[in-house]
């Protein structure tokens, strides 16, 4: 079991030791389930109440007092130095598996993993560092990256392009046929062939069991640092910009283009054929089916302005009274109508 | 082919047989597709219409006259013993397959079946007669429990802990990392990793294609009996308490804590850190972003008490008189306004 | 690389040649990216606009001018017949891989290909040409037919049955149990077993990571020529007509009953025991809760006939007047109740 002291906390985070220096935790831990051994992490000072005076705390400036701590401006990003240091998981030993087949025609990187189960198809290129962890599935003439991690149960059809130091969940099928069909004379569907591939780019996350389809023809692609959740759908020939976030549960209609920093929460959807700018904000349970400027935030079914979208829920909301306003107003009217002659309104 | 008599029917669901319970039925049929050499199964009353009076029925009390069944308070319930004679499906057989890959370091309890195309990676622990069917990853140190039952195409990552008597579909992916991240200075995204794990109860049930997260740190919990359907994503540091059954299509955001027996429909969805009491019932499509106190129903999104949101919604449905009595309104009031020395309201 | 002519081109999609038929192009481009060596395709007139005047394009009759190119009624429909020349793609070798796993008690048609970690369990049937791309699995006694094509980490549960010519992508899962529960008096979850099986149809595409759940008993029933996108759910004993189309994250509940050729959009829903009639239409998100007869066009939640809808909602959308129309009654009334002995309404 890993131990390390305050001091080593500090030092890794760049933040300011409070208390013992030489106090040593095993680990981390939240403040529903605090232990004397481990390091809390408070992220909001009021989750520090109720937190007993013996569990020391990584918090932010001026949080901790009287008690042993780290603090910093922003104690969850050091989480992303920290938490490394207590990973019970180890790595895959490089190598080709007895049981992962590996096609002649293909290039395997130096140090590479390739596990039990996995295939290798023809003319696939692998990189260095590569993790394929089991049952992957790699296809004709796919191009894998340097230190791409892909776990198990995931498939990337013929031809797909992926970069380096990404990292794809289980479950995952990238490179499937778009969805596209014209209807034929006798009412069946005929299927337009899809014949183009997907390009993705560096430094990219893809959560369990999303798909990104190929390209009718030329090509879907995610661009570098591009961070999809899980249960994601990218259609054909969607482009998604750098440093896009999708969170989950999310799917984009064909031939889309997202801008830059995009971030989409749960839930939402993109239409097809829609224009999406940089720095544009997505909120959950959205449905986008018109185009969106940089820099917007939109909400709501169509989704608009998210102000705009805000008032109209209110103005909605409201509604209730109205009724009754009316029936005063009606009753009253009523009473006076004779005297100018009618009967009713 | 399976054979049996309705005096046995009467016998394994405790029903009261009616007519002759000599008669034998070789399956189950549905109202829709009566066949005479089978029992149909009547869930309601009035299903019983247009049934022909040769064809045995499963009822409830007092529904079957003048042809052979068998009454019972609960017909639906009697499935559970009854379609268990009729399965045609076999069981796996014991022993690891010549074409899955065992790790020499971990343990498979007794009467395991290990299908072709599974992956017992280092560490792992099989418990007994647990089945796995073909091409399940078990990653490293994963602990499953006995009489479990992993379906083809599932993955179950490091560290991840497995109840007995679990049964999971095929294409679920578990254990997988969280979705963490935070924004550095150059407006990239770091990644939190995620050195949590799941923990998974006793008589648990799991849909296919449904995925679970490890948590950031800690646990991520699925309590005894849970019952969740397909396409649902449980995320990091979730905890689900004993018996909740999520129908399918459904995200549970982080670190969301549910109480015991939650009901959720399809294509609800709960945001991230809210807690859930007991006995609360969400209806589909409903968003959850606010906590639900104990034994609420609640519908609509943003989700609110169920007969509150009835209400609103029958006020939006209104709606569509208020303009016309308005406009009535209006033109008795210009009617009169020139009387009170006003041009118009 | 593949190069055609024009003319080749106005043969094979039975268009009319404009400009010179000896011009070679090596593929297909969309406006938004024209290549002078590829046929720009051009949906609509207005993306003409643009494009380069060297560009050889794929137009609407009457749309080219000036220039090399293909004119049809319907530019899209002849990428059924043009795509396929240059899709690089090569088929799977026929032939069993020495790294599958084929039972000896099943039946494997002539030149079928089954791929690399696959596995065909006792008892199935597999029919002629038919391609098991890489780590499929087909459990014990499913059927698929002729020209069927099954995609990697695909999971075929017991007795399932495919027609001929089906294309299923990767990461689905058929023949799952269904979810079917009923609460024992301790409040605890029963499982109704699930002993029915799945049958699907002649031409029938299922996108990457579908479900289709086996029926409690009977059977789930996809006919002939049904086109399933991404991310959808057939859950037990549904049955889908022919020609139904659904495009992707759509639900359907159990017992659901749709007509021949029934459209449903992206994130649409539709709940359990619901019957559709034929040439339905359902608008995107929209959740279907109640019967539709056949040829309606229905969207909203609860979904409703179209036009009705998109009154419904502009009546919505007329509300932020009332209120302001109301206060402007209401100053009025009162400026004139006490000259009717009243103090206010």
């Amino acid at each position: 079991m890993t131990e390390i002291t305050l001091a080593k906390v500090a030092e890794i985070t760049g933040g300011v030791l409070i208390g013992d220096g030489a106090r040593r935790i095993c680990g981390v831990c939240s403040p529903n389930e605090p232990r004397s051994d481990m390091l809390c992490v408070v992220w909001e000072k009021n989750m520090l109440e109720g937190i007993p005076g013996n569990i020391a705390v990584l918090g932010e400036k001026g949080s901790i007092k009287g008690r042993d701590g780290v603090e910093l401006d922003r104690p969850r990003a050091a989480l992303v130095s920290l938490l490394p240091l207590f990973d019970r998981r180890r790595g895959d030993s490089p190598g080709i598996h007895g049981r992962a087949f590996v096609h002649e025609n293909s290039i395997i990187g130096e140090d590479a993993a390739i596990g039990p189960g996995c295939v290798v198809s023809d003319g696939a290129v692998i990189g260095r560092r590569v993790v394929l962890q089991a049952n992957v599935f790699i296809g004709k003439n796919v191009i894998v990256g340097d230190d791409t991690r892909i776990e198990a149960s995931t498939a990337i059809q013929d031809f797909v392009k992926i970069g380096s130091r990404v990292t794809i969940h289980s479950g995952v099928s990238i490179g499937c046929d778009g969805f596209g069909f014209v209807p034929g004379d006798d009412g069946r569907w005929n299927k337009i062939p899809q014949i183009g591939t997907v390009v993705i780019g560096d430094d990219v996350e893809i959560g369990a069991n999303t798909t990104i389809d190929r390209a009718t023809f030329g090509v879907t692609e995610i661009s570098d640092g591009v961070k999809l959740g899980v249960h994601i759908h990218i259609a054909h020939n969607c482009s998604l910009g750098p440093d896009c976030m999708l969170v989950g549960f999310i799917p984009v209609g064909g031939s889309s283009k997202l801008g830059r920093h995009v971030l989409a929460a749960g839930m939402s959807g993109i239409a097809d054929h829609i224009v999406i700018g940089d720095n544009v904000t997505i909120a959950g349970r959205s449905g986008v089916s018109k185009d969106i400027k940089s820099g917007l935030t939109v909400s709501g079914f169509p989704a608009q302005e998210h102000m705009a979208e805000k008032r109209y829920q209110a103005s909605l909301r409201r509604i209730k009274s109205y009724g009754e306003r009316l029936k005063k107003i009606e009753r009253f009217i009523r009473s006076i109508a004779a005297g100018f002659g009618k009967e009713d309104i």
